[in-house]
């Protein structure tokens, strides 16, 4: 039997938390008292359950109330007051089972920091639908032609759209495949048949470079993109089915080219010298994104670029949300960098005024990720970005579990492989990370598996049972899914140049469509569960060759067994799952369904990698007191 | 053998910092590059060490170099650079044992946040001499009268010296011994007996109840204490025995008898309204420090309440500072809820216009300490407070582990009896809150076994034994330590009330000579080594039972040994601990000697609580390169 479900439990879902259970995470508003709730299985040795909040960061203790008595597991509840924008709490345990805290990051018998506390989150939140997204994301480039290209820019190298992609500088930022909008929009079908709800869109602006993070005009869409009536278009296309659209932002940089940049350098003393920061005086040489000299960094002190960039209604953050465009929000790129070089940190400021221009432009029904390719814990506590990347805290933890054992996979930008490790470590990190952020933060973030700045997961996982296991994890995670174009596909390449072939519309042979199928039912299985859209996460077994978790929403219950070796079958106790004898679980891929049998719930075991995914009946227990507005 | 000292280490000293051995913690400066070194004995299964850097927030790798292949343990180094004021870093070991962090909480095979890295801290540091302080804390009213009082207040309950302490409110706030300033200077020979470094003062400002933390004036000393005159003298008789002062400031509320506050009830609408916080109207109820309606919680936001207290050269922060009172830091009270309200969160503007005032009126040779009852990291990762009172990273732990077990011990502010935890649990706890933290706010923290604020550790403990090794602990463990005024006679009291009874001058029945003893030989000890002064911290057994240590500086190594029941013999690995067979180490204490024979060094076991302290001989490692200036 698994341990870990013997262990006291909270999450921050409205499962255990008094919230409006249409979001993922809870809404609180400064002054509220919100309900919260202990899951306390018999047994843990718990015999007083006290909460501690931290007003004014002043530690304060509330003792809870044991509400219900149950067959195998008591709930107890006390309120937590919101008094700071960012309220955090969490659980003292005292009994014969000795004295603990229940964190965010588990259950410990030693004292912790408060940063593994639980937060509720009283800024303005992110729009209800952001967390029940399904990204797609698209690099313009590579995705599909709808026009014919005749007028190739001097810089690029134009490529037939089945020509090898370039993986080495400066072939790899030249090669232009000819990828625009109107292709996009010609290739709705494909989004719609997969289910996904939105797009995060690669830049679109005009740049040198086939990326387009080179930004040398923020104003209008790149021609060879189909310019701003193109990307109008694709907007309509994609919001008239109920899709959303994300757009990407470079604020850290511009590229060299660009009009400012230029200007900076001729006249040392204008106004645009003043939007950048220099290493030796105006005008002279640029800091640079990485140190490279194309991507001259933004000195956000000047109010003239913060105007033009992102503060107020005349500004680029604002105007594409607006008609005819109506983005739904925001990618920020290098988001972790913008804002900040040596004493100088304006990153909160920056966040600040963006999300206020945003609001600003379009209410509060905007969404806005933070591009962090490391740890985005100090810039994910409530006030600023609404969620980041997820590369630490989901794509580094499936990479190290499912990579191909018999190679070697580039570590996201480490100077070693990466790291092949078991189950427990991979959980062990991922409470860790994630449990210092507000649970509002973690299911914001992109879980991905990866992106044009990484090698396809296909090429990481190596084979397709690894692949889909990590489709799986991926689909029916806390975090919003990405899916990158063609991954659906099992599209291949070991690196984030070699990741960014077309699109293979004409190469059928190339469309694995197992995995295409694989990928369909899962987005629609999440799409159509709220469990998996909006539920907390409970880890049921941690082995190292086996994850399990539940997904617990007040509706709906998920269960999801990933293994990537062959694992013996695990009995869980039943009664801790809130399962009689006879309560039935049906399976939602192709595997046998479970049902409990004297007092257990037996997972099948197996002998490679395999992802199971079972609905358990919601608990019984009663709602969760919703504040009162 | 314990496995401990086969892991790979760092640790924020000189010992593996290139930084001046002077300060007990590093003093880079921004844009330096500073020489960090790893220790990695064989068979940790290390083939690479990479520092990992995180400049402006961004990731960066770069290798280390094997600089020295020893018998047992190889040393590598890298280079630091010093991008930002904070800057983080953390190694990366890869090799035949895997892939691994090495964290300021230690050697993990997982992901982590930021959080756990080593920190190198640019901003102006605290002056040399702070983390070289062994404090003496005086509650001023208990300590010792100087001048026989005739003129007792009418809010007072005048008491003999020798009269009972009251436990109950009001007269445990109304109660008034009579101790004063002079009283201190008078007994300025116990102090300089027992060689403590510096005095710990609480406020001395007037104020109608006995603990003077609700100031009537921040511009005076209290008449009852001997008025500024008595300051003055105090403080130069303590300076010409080379001895420090450290007051106690309040900036979150006066006490509401504060001619501000009445003058802001008077008139709503005048100036002095505004340096207060009210619950519904200027001039209404009053925001209050702890709900306490006597201490009106003030209002930052007012730039005439700034400059009266913490903002300039005429201010209450800097005029004491200034001669003739030349007071050598604060102490500021209630440190972490002050300029925190709700929505409202001016702290990090307080304590950087606080240390820019207390520079400007003295340099650098100022000490800053935040009282903070649990959770400090937020306010201590460089740009502020040097330190706090270390209740969470210290008091805690040794209560935990050394509290009588026959007795339930009220556990600092929790609604249930403090935990008794084993020394792995206490160990874990004090390395994961104090590993969030740059070393050099670990240092600049007050370790201390009790207050003014909380039970005294000689009834915590419960006898002479558990006592002194809590003594032992505090005075060998990195973080200032601070004897509470009579803890070194072993005095009584199980609540902060009866804690702070008058100290027995004349009743010598009270007094534990061997408590003072220990505690006086301990202090000197301390004094005399660079190692326990400013050395490092490596744990070497961290058992139910027993806690062994490292303070590691260039010029010094010291052991400690602390037990708290029966324990077995441990032999360490002498090789790993630098020694050879025939190596002596001098006990320090009345205890045996060790010497490192057959390749072990074997530390004693025993059968109760007990402290022992070796100096072990230096390594023999190449000096680290410090950053020429």
């Amino acid at each position: 039997m698994s341990g870990l479900l013997h262990q006291p439990h909270h999450g921050g879902s409205a499962h255990h938390v008094g919230t409006d259970p249409a979001h993922a995470a809870p809404v609180p508003t400064l002054g509220e008292r919100v309900r919260v709730r202990v899951e306390v299985p018999h047994g843990a040795g718990v015999d007083e359950v006290h909460v501690r909040t931290t007003p004014d960061t002043e530690p304060a203790f509330a003792p809870a109330r044991r509400v219900l008595r149950g067959a195998a597991v008591d709930l107890w509840e006390a309120d937590v007051e919101v008094v700071n924008p960012t309220s955090r709490y969490r659980f003292l345990l005292h009994g014969s089972g000795g004295q603990r805290w229940l964190t965010q990051v588990g259950v410990v018998d030693h004292e912790v920091a408060d940063a593994w506390d639980f937060a509720l989150v009283a800024t303005p939140p992110p729009p209800a639908w952001a967390a029940d997204q399904v990204l797609y994301q698209i690099f313009p480039d590579r995705f599909a032609r709808g026009a014919e290209r005749v007028d190739w820019p001097a810089w690029a190298e134009p490529a037939a759209w089945d020509e090898p992609v370039a993986t080495t500088f400066p072939s790899s930022m030249r090669q232009l495949y000819g990828g625009d909008l109107l292709g996009v929009t010609k290739r709705l079908d494909h989004l719609l048949r997969l289910g996904v709800t939105g797009v995060y869109l690669n830049p679109v602006f005009p740049a040198p470079e086939n990326h387009r993070y080179c930004a040398s005009d923020f104003t209008t869409v790149d021609p060879l993109l189909g310019g701003d009536e193109a990307l109008a278009e694709l907007s309509a296309a994609l919001h008239a089915n109920g899709l959303r659209l994300i757009g990407d932002l470079t604020l850290n940089h511009s590229g060299d080219q660009h009009p400012w940049f230029r200007a900076a350098r001729a006249h040392p003393d204008g106004e645009e010298a003043g939007y950048y920061l220099w290493h030796d005086r105006p005008g002279g040489r640029a800091q640079a994104w990485a140190g490279v000299p194309s991507l001259p960094k933004f000195d956000h002190r000047s109010s003239a670029l913060r105007r033009h960039l992102y503060e107020g209604p005349d500004s680029v953050a604002a105007r594409w949300l607006r008609e005819p465009f109506l983005l739904d929000g925001w990618r920020v790129d290098a988001a972790n960098v913008a804002g900040r070089s040596g004493a100088l940190d304006l990153a909160a400021e920056l966040q600040r005024t963006l999300l206020a221009t945003m609001h600003e432009a379009r209410g509060t029904d905007v969404y806005l990720l933070a591009e962090h390719c490391h740890d985005a814990t100090g810039d994910l506590q409530g006030a600023g970005w609404h969620g980041t990347m997820d590369y630490l805290g989901f794509t580094r933890a499936a990479w190290s579990w499912l990579q191909d054992p018999q190679r070697s996979v580039d570590a996201l930008g480490m100077p070693v492989p990466l790291a092949r490790r078991g189950g427990a470590a991979v959980a062990r990190g991922l409470d860790l990370v994630r449990g210092q952020l507000p649970w509002r933060s973690v299911v914001h973030s992109l879980s991905l598996l990866g992106s044009h700045d990484t090698a396809r997961w296909a090429a990481v996982a190596g084979d397709r049972a690894r692949r889909h296991v990590g489709l799986a994890w991926m689909l029916t995670f806390p975090g919003v899914p990405s899916v990158y174009y063609g991954d659906e596909l099992g599209l291949g390449g070991d690196s984030n140049e070699a990741g960014r072939a077309p699109m293979p519309w004409d190469r059928p042979e190339r469309w694995d469509q197992d995995t295409l199928a694989f990928v369909t039912r899962l987005v629609h299985l999440r799409r159509a569960s709220v469990a998996l859209r909006r539920g907390g996460l409970r880890w049921v077994v941690t082995d190292e060759d086996q994850l399990v978790y539940l997904r617990e929403h007040p509706d709906e219950r998920v269960l999801v067994q990933l293994t990537r070796a062959a694992v013996d079958p695990v009995d869980l106790d039943a009664p801790l799952l809130h399962l009689a004898d006879g309560d039935a679980a049906p399976a939602l891929l192709d595997h046998p369904p479970l049902a409990a049998s004297a007092g257990r719930l037996r997972l099948p075991g197996g002998d490679g990698s395999v992802a199971r995914v079972w609905r358990l009946p919601p608990t019984s227990y009663p709602p969760l007191e919703v504040p009162r507005r």
